[in-house]
């Protein structure tokens, strides 16, 4: 069972479970050691990690909690996420040294997955390596089959975005806008603002950190209500988006996961519009959805290619810089897809 | 065009706008007078009330607010509801004196309706006649359309209803035993939960105002989940419920159009559970399902004459007793639906 080549492994480990927004101090970064070989018969996979994903779900996974979809972090362990890696050694028939692959993986260097099942191949082809855990990853599918499965979107309808430039939302948007739609999001800096309206194609956006009054804000922007109301945030912005909704609207509930650990949350006071305006609400993880994920893969490929979408990434370089960049996803630091350069291709 | 024989006319008004929870004295009584003949070329029908309804809905009208479903009440004004009556005269092809109809309505004893469209002409059948504004009549058929249309039960599921004894709660739990569910009702006192175990068909009833903990009062009666929320109150419940769904379960959102006045609500908490189990809230009014109409009284006269079904009424007597009626639906006063009888058949 021993023997082979080792290499250094820097790893980012969660130190225990948190309570309130997480800090840099939640994780650590640890210097261990890699075997470059994986055993024989174990059909297991080493892969060397290039780029890394910060998702705000990762929170929900810092707190001691068994009832979510996924189970807690162990304290004490590596970090757990998606990235985009390159197969080092490999026991299991479908995966070669050199593949390149996508899938949950650890924040560390380099990483033995044991089920490889889980692992994707991916072409480089003409798409930045690193929006595999982007535009074609975890975040682009969830703005895909929310927008397209859970919204019902029809041409003409007036679509509202939270988080809009954020790494679901700047894809929502777009996706609204090739379907017809006439599309508004909201973010918190002029920076991002300015991105919305001139480059990612958005008809017109705000900065909710400026409105004194969502509802003023949303009532400038929609005179004629909310269609549709993809859902990033939740809070106050669902609340004052309720009573703006039009007959038969629809919201798709995508990111309130990152509130979970909030436990004095200020509570939803407009829910009769629910009623009232007939609408319908629809939680969802893309994860329901994975049966669509390749004529996602082939349609969001198709666009790109055409120049009819474009992506932001946000990107840190070196492992050492996750935790900061992490953090940054809880203040809005980051300005599209927050990503993790580990090494280069 | 004046002319003909005058009666009386009893009428309950709406005295102005209330905030709040309403009370006796927001309604009054008026002795007006009433012609006993319709206008020729009028097309116009007038009718003697027989029964009028009581429902929480109307509590809606009673305030200033001119963006809901359904106009406000004019202050000084009857008030207007739900009934079943008799048609004295008509200038209507489709109505002569002696038809039975039920419809929207005046809270008087005899109502000149200008738009006789609206009326329905019934059959008395082997059907008690009030159960037109109950059991065949609005709320009979919210509970039909949400529970089918909304709620898309799957026999085996588990089924929970709140206000489970009231006009539309006990219908909804008996067309969920039919459907092959496991089904709870909450109600505010011992007599109606014993009416839901031992009259209703409820597998399980628990009365919400003894329980410290709803959340536990949830999970002895659903260890499993809740896979379908039939909601009638919104708040707190709603709440409680929110954290046992199961996962792609269903909550079809139907009785918080009384709330609407509370300006001053809890708010609701644990909306992130939609996305963790993957629940559709949806908010409906039976209005927009009248295409189902004519297939809900066939099914329900067909059930009602098997003995499948029963319903329990709440009968008041006197157009008098109408304020005290109506305003002891908001403190749980009504066991079952809330009638008024006008007048004798």
């Amino acid at each position: 069972m021993e023997g082979g080549e080792q290499a250094q492994n820097k790893q980012i480990v969660l130190r225990g479970f948190i309570v309130g927004t997480p800090k840099e101090t939640d994780m650590e970064l640890k210097v261990g050691k890699a075997k470059m070989k994986v055993v024989e018969g174990s059909r297991s996979v080493l892969i060397k990690n290039l780029y890394l994903s910060c998702d705000p779900y990762m929170r929900g996974r810092m707190r001691e909690y068994y009832q979510s979809y996924i189970p807690p972090f162990l304290p004490g362990s590596v970090i757990e996420g998606f990235g985009v890696s390159k197969v080092v050694d490999s026991d299991h028939p479908n995966f070669k040294a050199g593949d390149l692959v996508s899938g949950l993986t650890g924040w560390e260097e380099f990483t033995l997955i044991a089920k490889a099942e889980q692992l994707r191949k991916i072409q480089s082809e003409d798409i930045p390596l690193s929006y595999h855990v982007g535009l074609l990853g975890m975040p682009g599918f969830t703005a895909y089959a929310g927008f397209y499965e859970v919204c019902s979107p029809k041409k003409g309808e007036y679509v509202f975005v939270s988080a809009a430039s954020g790494a679901v939302g700047q894809l929502v948007g777009q996706l609204a806008k090739l379907h017809g739609c006439y599309v508004v999001g909201s973010a918190g800096t002029k920076q991002k603002v300015d991105l919305l309206k001139n480059k990612l194609g958005f008809d017109e956006a705000f900065n909710y950190k400026e409105e004194p009054d969502l509802d003023v804000a949303l009532k400038r922007c929609f005179p004629q209500g909310i269609d549709v109301y993809f859902d990033n945030v939740g809070g106050a912005m669902l609340d004052a988006v309720l009573v703006n909704m039009r007959l038969h609207g629809r919201i798709a509930v995508c990111g309130m996961v990152s509130q979970q650990s909030i436990s004095d949350t200020e509570g939803i006071h407009n829910l009769f519009m629910l009623i009232t305006r007939r609408v319908r609400m629809q939680g969802f993880l893309q994860s329901d959805y994975l049966h669509l994920f390749p004529q996602f893969v082939d349609k969001i490929i198709d666009y790109y290619k055409q120049g009819k979408i474009v992506y932001i990434e946000d990107m840190n370089d070196g492992l050492e810089s996750a935790p900061a960049a992490f953090v940054g996803l809880f203040s809005g630091k980051n300005i599209g897809k927050q990503v993790i350069r580990v090494a280069s291709e």
